[in-house]
């Protein structure tokens, strides 16, 4: 089917064509670009929700009854699970969400799970490629699940318009990596299996920590930056946002298996994206997110020109002998390599 | 000082020159890379070693300890500490690390911290080219500590020879995220802070963990990856391993604060040098790791070509309205820009 079928099919909401157009962008196989830019003006309704954390916190659950309450509100839901497994288990995450499977019978939740493909910066821009067709479907929410507490993590769920990290009382590196700083704040955090030990312990901690991050945050804050009812749009997230007309992010508690908590979560993420919306920061984050996406596409069709198009990759086999025995190196390669590409333009 | 200044500085092992020639590197100023193009011949001859680990797990102690039994063996030895702090603390890991500038009145011993700069991808880079400036100046041991459990922690201290991951008994996630399977293998693993409760258990857990994996990955190999004394070169590290002639992970435990492990550590280290010397992977690592070099030179020369030298971020700022309005898609944008740099070179 061409990308136009795949168009037209997405606009009449027929599912198949959905699950179509996802592998055409998943797998970057042709037409995809002409797809996505075909899509692009009825893209930006979705509200896309960001979840992480550590395996084991028990976000597969809470995504479930996240999904089963959405639908009962007659809001309909996709979910984006983002799997960086290795080659020796081979997606065995992905049996989590076998019991989601039942959900799918109902035309208001997709469910899609992403492998990791190429580089990190690969799989971000795709995943984010991917929930502009859940979107431009009219998918009203879209959850972008990742597993992990490092930095290409976040980064993934990051890219969403509200972020969520699931701790649980065990999360012993989670809370580390948060203390340590290495983290970029959260919109909203959620402990969850919270009738565990240690639970109340953890949400103070977390709290303890974001109160001393908006106190350094503060002492940052440059005078063009000082909080107001209004924060600037194009104010980075979290950042320079203590005061007033700052969103705080709240620390909230969940017992994702027994449905507790699930309602006021739902009830964080509406505030945060009315806070947006009333901040003018969605208008300004959407702008910039779509800057860098261009920028991305631009630096992905180089790439792309000069290793599959054009004989870069047989360029960099034939000099890499010379590399390697140092007569000549990896830079004066690369700038060949460069030259050739923009003197083949010429011809 | 020239970037010709600067290689003569460093043939004579001069260390002004080599923090110098760091700087430049790391902030890729002007002549970094005509720098790095002229050492390039005398890179090679170090043993780089990556060392990761969640925050708390007594790395930097470890590293510490490390130094020392180095210098008492007469083996000089630089660390790369590659933070990948936020804003919020700007850098408080750093702090851990000052009682370790007494090390560095010995002029066989450099430490250096790297600040997150860019992309995750950027970072990566980066870090391999300083780690190629100590080579070229001389150092034995190149020690990469990355703080983290995610992809691209270990994807840091992953692009080093030896990989060791530290683990503590009280990493929760750092375990569960090694039986996701989220990890990709390293070469050695080290339980430290041996001496507190559950570090035996810890220690078992992931001997069963590598020993499942290794199951897995012998089921998945194909006929000409069956194991051989000699494994074929280019077989990536870890993978087909299992045999005869093949690396077995060792799992070691550490008291770092005490110096209990760190002989034994050291000795795996050298093994595991020993044994890709001697299968031929080193040869064939490092020529990869070429190849992968000069292929990220030549995509940083581009997106540097259109975004700094070109008028890429002009245009880029001329057609946001447009995208922003769904009047064009970033798509389209992008196609114009490339566009652009091919005809600006026929020019």
């Amino acid at each position: 089917m061409h990308a136009n079928g795949l168009v037209e099919g997405i606009r009449q909401r027929n599912i198949p064509s959905l699950a179509r157009a996802i592998s055409l962008v998943e797998n970057g196989r042709n037409g995809y670009e002409e797809l996505l830019s075909a899509l692009h003006p009825t893209v930006g309704r979705a509200h896309r929700i960001g979840i992480t954390g550590p395996p084991g916190a028990g976000k597969s659950t809470l995504i479930e009854r996240l999904v089963q309450a959405y639908r009962a509100a007659d809001v309909t839901v996709a979910v984006v699970a983002v799997d960086p497994t290795s080659p020796f288990t081979g997606g065995a995450l992905l049996g989590d969400r076998i019991r989601m499977d039942a959900l799918t019978l109902d035309p208001g939740v997709y469910i899609r799970s992403m492998a990791s493909r190429g580089g990190v910066g690969g799989l971000a821009t795709t995943t984010r490629e991917v929930c502009d067709v859940l979107d431009a479907f009219g998918f009203q929410r879209i959850i972008i699940e990742t597993v992990g507490v490092g930095q290409s993590e976040l980064a993934i769920a990051g890219s969403a318009d509200t972020t969520a990290l699931v701790l649980v009382p065990e999360s012993g590196d989670g809370v580390q990596v948060l203390k340590a700083g290495v983290m970029e704040i959260a919109d909203l955090y959620l402990v969850n299996k919270a009738d565990r030990p240690g639970a109340d312990r953890l949400v103070q901690e977390v709290e303890i920590m974001l109160g001393i991050r908006r106190g350094n945050a503060f002492r940052h804050v440059a005078p063009h930056h000082r909080p107001t009812a209004h924060p600037t749009p194009g104010t980075a997230k979290g950042e320079g946002e203590a005061g007033s007309g700052a969103w705080e992010p709240p620390v909230l508690s969940s017992v994702a298996v027994k449905g507790e908590g699930v309602e006021q979560l739902i009830t964080g993420f509406d505030a945060h994206y009315a806070h947006l919306e009333r901040s003018g920061q969605l208008v300004a984050m959407r702008r910039e997110r779509l800057a860098r996406h261009t920028r991305e596409v631009v630096d992905r069709a180089l790439s792309n020109l000069v290793w599959h198009d054009r004989d870069g990759e047989a360029r960099l086999a034939a000099g890499l002998d010379d590399v390697v025995q140092g007569r000549t190196s990896p830079y004066r390669l690369a700038h060949d390599i460069v030259r050739d590409l923009q003197e083949g333009s010429r011809r």
